[in-house]
């Protein structure tokens, strides 16, 4: 039963595909560019969700859902957001048995409609400042999708909030972006480089926008997570408006702020290998597997036995070690399958931790230890096998970032010359950091010649784009340049 | 600021609006038909789903997704389900700069979508049972709609599972019928009576669907949730079919099963009162409010100081006191609202207990105890008052239901003729047991006569309707009947 993975080295985004399928995370629908989240797939998201609405609550947000549905004269009001989103909307014209007066949009995102809410709650000083997510469902028509990736509907948390100032917006946007940071390294395991998109690159409506950019296996980026500041770009559109402190009517600065079902996406490319995915114990539905091996059936009830008192002790010596987790394990005694295609089917879908226990290593008081990742097995003492696996959950967390983060390491490369860089990405692909001169022509240019593109200009402790006295690696020009990040992307 | 509630005796329907609208549960959008769900009305969606959510995997269930967008030609693959969804989808002409080839339906509900994924999935009786659930919005294009109760888009779980037999496929039917009996008893504090649907009021493609039937405080009907038996309908137009242990290819039998944000207004209606929500304990964000009173400036010190005491006591002793949810306490230590403002305001939003704790009670170590439903004020000694909000917020989630429950009671009737029960329903509105023929015609015209509508038969120990000898109470017909309720609904 049992399909081959394309191997890494051959073919990167065909063992990707083949990941996702076979590993059951998700699957092809017959909607055109939409995807089904199947159950090993939606257990991640739901891991996700519930670690990222608990650092959004820490900020002081507020869940809240607002209609899928835009009056399509609500995408219009803001100049730039309309030409942005316009050509990539998915349009209601009947319904209820009737053309609509109205045209409906299918969300693309939300700052219209909720900016027209926002309008009616927010009145005074008092009333900031708002901060506001909702989980949703988002639909944006692309041409070429990819599972997880890049599809038409997708999944995310949209965060929209008001302030009274923009000092205090771009501080809001900045506090997003960094716990986006913090996220996805401590629960994705997934390294990332925060900082600004370039004027081109930005969100449609946006003053500015900062982005966490991720390197996968193969060297290319991905854009993981943005926050915006708005300014006060849509508060004039809606009028959202408050009476401030001095008496006076002004405008509210606004931010928004997403992370979507692409983090799946990321996460797998990041970690997973030849053999399926490979998963951070922090997203894992099951930690470990323990596999009983039953030479005869007589010996059956003898080595579940053992495998079930193991199971109790794993789960009671995890909580003593403080595994941010309940340690989850799973004993499996379907007699219908062979212990060598359960190997193969807990190394595919993810399993951090594999045990293995048969009559003889009761007999010697051992079992067989396989954390993943690592893919060795190792014996060890029952006695000692509890707190082996607390240890090796909490290490494989760490050790998956770390060894992401030597790859990117590696991958990334200082260049001053742009003939350097078209030659180097062409050999190696990988991160460029490079001088640049904010030159909006020379960033297309560079698109078309080498379709990198710019991903993000690094940010010195302030959150301003680093500068560097190098003159521009693409158009020569000598003064207030700054350090970018092109690469090839996602 | 404050507005006025119209009372409950007044006007019921507009009481309603005004405790949703001024609660901030929920606010008309720009959308025709369409809700926003304000953080205060979300935070008790969540609470929802994470109940439901457990009782669902408890059930060994799995989440998924599946998109949104429904190609039209699957609607019409069973001919009873196009025939009731068709009038009421809202449909994607247009998207992405063009006219779609194949128009797209909103999903008004999944059968269709999820059936062409299981055709592919469901292979061998192996592959059987698949219980798959799905938390997502869909849209019913509505003419009149109600903040929470009917609105064009809403919020809701479905659930769709896989059989290899009828038998088994009614006897999950019936699982979750009890699965969301128990959950609205329980949760809720709402009681429900559990009944089969006619065949017009049944599912449009489901062989019979069971309905949970709540009674509101004006007496009218809540259908609260549904569960149906789908039979081989959906299995035929999709070809979902497996290979069983007799070698031959058989069709599934199916179930679905849903409840939705309308949860949260049936819950409104059974509970809150002319000052505004009352929240069952386990459904409310925070459970006790502390109110410092400060009538000096410089007392305040020493009375935070007392009221976070008191709230670290509080939140240690619920713990011992077993409930099923971690006691949540806010200190109110905002000097910009006045005492009185913020009692109002915590008995609208329905916080289930406030303590009031000023320089005087401090002296008589006591505070004031006043508990949401019940709104008598009780002078508490301080060491006695965290066991003993422990101790109210149990029996409050309690007494809610059997408060309900006794009113149910007083407002269900037996009838056994037409004219009586014409008269009673003018008269007092309720329930109506009765002996009912099954009689499709008679059914229709005491709804024109009478806008009451078959709520359900009653259920016997089989889960079969409950027989009666009694000749129908419209139609006098004299054998086969059986106990049906009417009411007038929502």
């Amino acid at each position: 039963m049992a399909e081959k993975i394309t191997p890494r080295t051959e073919d990167f985004p065909q063992w990707y595909q083949d990941v996702v399928l076979q590993a059951k995370l998700a699957d092809y629908s017959p909607v055109k560019g939409c995807m089904v989240i199947r159950p090993n797939g939606y257990s991640i998201w739901e891991r996700i969700q519930q670690e990222m609405n608990r650092r959004i609550k820490d900020a002081g947000v507020r869940n809240a859902y607002f209609p899928m549905f835009i009056p399509e004269s609500f995408l219009t009001k803001e100049a730039e957001h309309v030409e942005g989103f316009a050509p990539e909307v998915a349009v209601v014209t009947y319904a209820g048995g009737k053309d609509l007066e109205e045209k409906l949009v299918v969300r693309p995102t939300s700052e219209t409609i909720i900016n027209s809410m926002f309008a009616k709650w927010v009145q005074s000083y008092r009333d900031l400042p708002l901060l506001i997510n909702q989980w949703a469902n988002v639909v944006r028509w692309e041409m070429r999708t990819r599972l997880f990736l890049r599809t038409t509907e997708f999944l995310w948390q949209e965060g929209h909030t008001c302030h009274s100032t923009l000092e205090e917006a771009e501080e809001f946007t900045i506090r997003m972006l960094k716990m986006y940071h913090e996220f996805a390294e401590n629960v994705l395991a997934m390294p990332v480089i925060p900082g600004r998109k370039s004027d081109s690159e930005k969100f449609a409506g946006a003053l500015r926008t900062f982005t966490i950019e991720a390197m996968m296996q193969d060297g290319k980026a991905l854009q993981a997570g943005t926050s915006h500041n708005l300014s006060d770009n849509f508060a004039k559109a809606f009028e959202t408006k408050f009476l401030d402190k001095d008496g006076k009517q002004k405008h509210v600065y606004q931010t928004s702020w997403g992370v979507s079902t692409r983090l799946i996406g990321g996460m797998i490319m990041t970690h997973s290998d030849d053999k399926g995915l490979v998963l951070p114990p922090m997203l894992a539905d099951t930690h470990v597997v323990i596999v009983p091996i039953v030479p005869k059936a007589n010996l059956a009830p003898a080595v579940y036995e053992a495998a079930d008192k193991l199971a109790a002790q794993i789960k009671e010596n995890a909580a003593v070690l403080g595994l941010p987790y309940q340690v989850r394990v799973h004993v499996d005694k379907d007699e219908t399958k062979q212990a060598g295609w359960k190997f193969h089917e807990y190394e595919l879908i993810g399993i951090p931790v594999r045990i293995e226990l048969g009559p003889r290593d009761i007999e010697k008081q051992q079992a067989v230890f396989t954390r993943r990742d690592k893919g060795v097995k190792e014996f060890i003492p029952l006695a000692e096998l509890p707190s082996k696996i607390g240890a090796e959950l909490a290490a494989m967390q760490k050790e998956l970032l770390e060894k992401a983060r030597a790859h990117r390491e590696q991958n990334t490369h200082d260049v001053d010359s742009y003939d350097a860089f078209k030659s180097m990405l062409e050999e190696k692909g990988g991160f460029y950091r490079v001088p640049w001169g904010l030159d909006r022509d020379a960033e297309a240019a560079i698109k078309t010649e080498t379709k990198a593109t710019l991903r993000c200009f690094l940010l010195d402790e302030s959150n301003e784009p680093v500068k560097t006295s190098k003159p521009c690696f693409k158009t020569g020009k000598k003064d207030g340049n700054v350090i970018a990040i092109f690469a090839r992307a996602y």
